[in-house]
């Protein structure tokens, strides 16, 4: 019966792209990641994506322009949409999305984590 | 092609018990919504209903017990399961919920909303 600390969650994550598995409801899952760098330009077929900051500033890439998300901020990715994620800097980022995203999308490379670790 | 600002969407929000959808992503809702004093006692038979507290301290009773949500941190109340949000002090908490989840639950009273605004 406690509440889940985002700022403990994301101290206890030591690895990027790594999505760590921080709460479930109604089939979706609320992942914590660090970002760092660029990641893979990649789509979701049938999955919309929302991305928070919780610290730092990410670069969302998408083939017509970018979105600057900063601390506080969210943006939704729709199912479909190609887009990279660039970090500049390292950025924490809470996603919401169907317990069933891949993290790559479309794509499978050395970042793909079919496995995710629960916190 | 903008992130949403929580900060900004709470600024403009001058009521209380009365969710704004910020955000839509696979049948869920992003709701931003200012909490002050005691809300009623109900539960969604179906639903599990995501708390993020952005500003404040949260007190969520449950039958048998009491959860403190301060900000950065989260609860999810699973469905079925009772529960009576209470603000000491004016709280801003995010909620992700399905689309049709009615803010009272299984209780109809004056704090019903059954049309929400969109920021």
């Amino acid at each position: 019966m406690a509440p889940v600390d985002l700022g403990k969650a994301f101290a206890s994550i030591t690895t990027h792209w790594d999505p760590h598995i921080v709460g479930e409801l109604n089939g979706q899952c609320v992942k914590c990641v660090k970002f760092a760098g660029e990641f893979v330009w990649h789509k979701h077929d049938s999955e919309d994506e929302l991305f928070l900051v919780h610290r730092g500033q990410l670069h969302m890439r998408l083939r017509d322009g970018v979105v600057l998300i900063g601390p506080g901020q969210f943006f939704v990715v729709p199912h479909g949409v190609e887009h990279q994620p660039y970090a500049p800097e390292e950025v924490e980022v809470v996603l919401f999305e169907p317990a069933s995203t891949l993290n790559t999308g479309n794509v499978r490379n050395r970042l793909t984590k079919d496995v995710l670790k629960r916190l």
